[in-house]
């Protein structure tokens, strides 16, 4: 269900009539912005474990996504896992360059550009001496973490390089990644 | 491949000897320590894209996973996205609560403490008038998260909250959704 129906043709498989009368139903309801995000998760074997997606709040209602989604994580052999899939610190790299790349294609549509391509890397450091409890003056998460554009499309370099700007710029998982966010953790009873 | 061969029993799945025998490795050569993970990222559609995680560097050498792993994301119809995958936004909670999972049952193995079942749901509030550009107050990413995990295993429940403590305590993606961490998003010369 989207909050506007338009007949618009598609740019890069966006909707951006669409797109543009959605944002000006929420400038006009600010409540409709209001979201929440869910994971659940599922302890396998080891550091194997399950992680589904399936739902959320937002637009003032509840959805369902057209099908759930289930992301495994485990440690590999070197790290004394079974690497029955990636590791979680990949999967937080995965997040961030998913998000870079989503945005990207609708400020590209907005802006009247069509791509022919576009893929990117995410590369992050990290010293395993802080979740190894080996160093207390090294931090657990990385130290640094590069992402490389590569995009194709009808406008000039400097356009396209200003599409990775703005995805930047408006990217929920880069401000979190770059600037933190509270996060709690406790324990249900029993 | 391990760093160091055991041949203990295990405990929750995990190699608890191999374990401890690796942390005294890396100590000894904390070089080893040094990982760089990695995704690479493929735009489909709109926003619809690919990300995949394939190999990494540590412990001196490159590594390939077991076999490659493809993550997608889209946003929803809500969102004016095709709905394919969760968001990027959706991935950073999983990604979250995998590490918490993780770190848990390697901690409650070198603890002696055999788990039956452990469960975690992740949950994030999000104003999107920041990622829309509606309110520049607003900030892009979450307000805040919040983990509640359910334990169930052979110790009193002060014990096994006690290992929820210490997986966040060692978590690298709970150290970087809390504290950030420096981020550079380049492009490539054509």
């Amino acid at each position: 269900m989207s909050l506007t129906e338009t007949t618009a043709p598609r740019r890069n498989g966006v909707d951006v009539e669409t797109l543009f009368a959605t944002i000006g139903v929420v400038k006009n309801q600010p409540e409709l912005a209001r979201f929440q995000f869910r994971s659940s998760h599922e302890w396998v074997s080891g550091t194997h474990n399950k992680g589904t997606i399936t739902g959320f709040y937002g637009a003032g209602q509840e959805h369902q996504h057209a099908a759930p989604t289930t992301i495994e994580a485990d440690h590999p052999a070197v790290l004394v896992g079974a690497d029955h899939a990636p590791t979680p610190a990949e999967l937080l790299l995965n997040a961030l360059g998913a998000c870079l790349m989503s945005g990207l294609a609708n400020i590209a549509a907005a802006r009247g550009i069509d791509l022919n391509g576009v893929s990117a890397t995410v590369e992050g450091d990290i010293d395993l001496r802080g979740i190894l409890g080996i160093d207390p003056d090294v931090r657990n998460g990385y130290e640094g973490i590069r992402v490389v554009f590569h995009v194709d499309g009808e406008a000039a370099a400097e356009q396209l390089a200003k599409l990775v700007d703005q995805s930047r710029a408006r990217s929920a998982v880069f401000d979190v990644v770059t600037n933190g966010v509270p996060v709690t953790v406790d324990v249900a009873a029993a």
